[in-house]
């Protein structure tokens, strides 16, 4: 795990990008901007202090679904793709059964 | 864990009742029969060998959203909401993380 810090303003990743990890914020606030959002500054979600972006990215190998900017100046952890793929071999068989089959479902809702 | 055994057409529970554990099938098919469904025999959804259902429960407590019976005999490995929360609590704290945000974004998905 690694700490990242970005001011206010700033772009952490694009809607398109591939994805390297995943992100937990551990000060400030981070805005989503989903792909119809054309505002740099007006998000259509906020996530604050513990919240967990970019997830699905390291579990799917999907790209980036959504543009995500510093809201404040924010501090983040980042935990990369290859971290979490270590994480995720060491865990328990039927934990690492749940993670596939939830990120199945929410796949198959999303298409909808 | 626990082996179970279910005969074809046997309920293996029911929509609404309190969600005690989550099983992976074993061998054989389950059958997923949702709330409008009044079949007993054509499921809206048939699930395979090593797959899991029943996740929702312990990972929210949420109750039963859907009635499963067995479409063929079946063998499941059954683990208990117990048994689940132990290998939670054991888990990377990113794993865990990362299974409380995706079970959130199910959640909120399947409410729209």
């Amino acid at each position: 795990m690694e700490v990242k810090g970005y001011v206010e303003g700033q772009t952490i990743f694009e809607v398109g990008e591939t994805a390297d990890g995943l992100f937990i914020i551990s000060s400030g606030e981070v805005g989503i901007y989903f792909p119809g959002n054309r505002s740099v500054s007006k998000p259509d979600i906020i996530l604050k202090e513990t919240q967990i972006f970019g997830e699905m990215g390291v579990i799917d190998s999907q790209l980036r679904m959504a543009t995500i900017r510093a809201h404040t100046n924010v501090n983040l952890l980042f935990v990369s793709k290859e971290d979490f793929d270590k994480k995720l071999s060491e865990a328990d068989i039927v934990i690492r059964g749940v993670i596939a089959i939830l990120s199945d479902r929410l796949r198959q809702l999303q298409k909808k």
